[in-house]
């Protein structure tokens, strides 16, 4: 049974545990400040930096956990995933650290940069036409050929742990807090942040932010059940999942808000960093900015960690460049 | 007299009072490493971030060292300087932190970004026709009225002893190195990074880096005396000032190769830095690197330090983009 059904939900425990596990094979990145945004927030601003991270993106601090967790017997199959993004880069490199196959079930549609990309870190990539069933119908034959682990892109505890190691550094090196926000897509992120300041004293409140054109998350939680987004149309393309049973149960005990932001907000935070902190983000890692900048009065003179996401961009199509 | 005829070479005891003195107003930036980069060039690499420096340079370490090297009394007068660059910015956000004014004469020909910078930071700017003669007649004019400290882009002991501690800070963090190459402008950077380096036990090699379009350095070098450049024409904008007597004389004694580049090696360079390592880099800083990928054979297997010098650059005109 490669896929467990109901997994239980991951600890602070587990963070810690992934923190040790993944060491040797992700970055600890820096975090930086800037008196520019801090004086247009009126706030102070704590930067972790995961587009420094292996591969550009947080998602190798959850990959590696799950890859490193499994038994040297079930790692010899290998491990599988679908993903057009930084979780297909992400999973290829933490298995090419453990010298493992990594197959990744991505849609014949997927820009050719992100292809070379998952193939550049040595990742077995399987092409299925695009849309939800054809998507899964390929990873389920995957699987049963292989008797690869599925690793989640986030509804898994093993990833939720090691995303949650990305706050636990930040609050290492960035001292008390009052709030930490992150983006939330599927929302493996925002949970593994939510359980690791959940568990520091005096704890941080965590708070969302993600695209009004993918707010399937805020929907989730005024609804008290799991929104799904029907074709969300936004930049910030590492935001369009939707949450999952994990997640959603993790948000629903932790997050008490998660913002909403427009796609030009999301693209004028992005320039922002981009101009004043001098660190290439995507679109989807400017969405916290976004909200602090769109809500100064939940901010203002507190300190705020924000976590930028990844920095994987066609350099040749900057949003704010004419096509 | 506020400009001194023949000040002293600074040793490597300014470097470390400058770096006391300058820890309060400047940021110790972090050093990064990239795999792939590394592999390119069959060495390891460790990067020194200054593009996350104040002012996105490390101009900011020499005029906050010569800023809060002076005496009240003289620090009262203010400060002054000629720069369309990062050094105008340097010494205006220097000023701001001392609460004095900064005075900086400017080319009327200035791109308004950089004139708004200046500004931005609250340095006075004083406009002069493009040229040598018309920019010193108009900082005379500045030095004569105000009384201010004339604080010289690079040929100044203060300057220099503040860029070395770049060098200092990157040895601390990055342990032995086998090399450590910088750009070399008008030397005031990689002068401090020698006098830093020979300091040190055991003393890594110090390399310098120019764009073929601006080689006066090299030829300086191979001439024995200073030569000028003509006009200078690279896309490596704080590349094209010439060495003065203090930066050729340090050069001298402890520089022993000057690598240049073409424009596409450097264009090169700096979309590897963006692409790989997240960073931005304006294409001065990005001619160390196409020097180490250029002569592989002089880097291959070492431990090597780049100084990474800056990230200032008009995002709407990238130059791996049509015009």
């Amino acid at each position: 049974m490669p896929v467990s059904m109901s997994p239980a939900l991951p600890t602070d425990a587990h963070i810690r545990a992934a923190h040790e596990r993944i060491g040797p094979h992700v970055h600890r990145t820096p975090v930086l400040t800037c008196a520019t945004l801090d004086r247009m927030a009126g706030a102070t601003l704590v930067f972790k930096a995961e587009p420094l991270q292996k591969v550009g993106a947080f998602k190798a601090r959850g990959a590696v956990n799950a890859v490193f967790s499994l038994s040297d017997e079930a790692a010899a199959r290998g491990v599988a995933t679908h993903s057009s993004g930084n979780h297909g880069q992400a999973l290829a490199y933490a298995a090419a650290r453990r010298g493992i196959p990594a197959h990744i079930v991505m849609p014949e549609t997927a820009a050719r940069p992100k292809l070379e990309a998952v193939r550049g870190y040595g990742g077995r990539v399987t092409l299925c036409p695009p849309g939800t069933r054809a998507r899964e119908q390929a990873l389920a034959d995957v699987l049963a050929a292989t008797g690869a682990d599925m690793v989640h892109p986030y509804n898994d505890p093993r990833v939720i742990a090691g995303q949650g190691t990305c706050a636990l550094e930040l609050l290492e090196q960035a001292g008390p807090l009052d709030l930490v926000i992150a983006p939330v897509g599927g929302g493996g992120l925002i949970s593994g942040t939510a359980l690791a300041c959940a568990a520091t004293a005096p704890a941080p409140r965590v708070l969302g932010a993600e695209p009004a054109n993918a707010d399937d998350a805020a929907r989730s939680l005024k609804a008290g059940c799991i929104v799904e987004d029907d074709a969300p149309d936004t930049i910030a393309d590492g935001l369009r999942a939707s949450l999952r049973d994990l997640t959603f149960a993790i948000i629903r005990a932790h997050v008490p808000a998660i913002f909403t932001v427009t796609e030009e907000q999301i693209v004028t935070a992005m320039r922002l960093i981009w101009q004043f902190m001098k660190l290439i983000v995507e679109p989807s890692a400017a969405v916290p900015l976004a909200a602090v900048l769109a809500h100064p009065e939940d901010f203002r003179g507190r300190r705020v960690g924000v976590i930028l996401t990844g920095g994987n961009v066609d350099l040749d199509r900057l949003p704010w460049m004419p096509p």
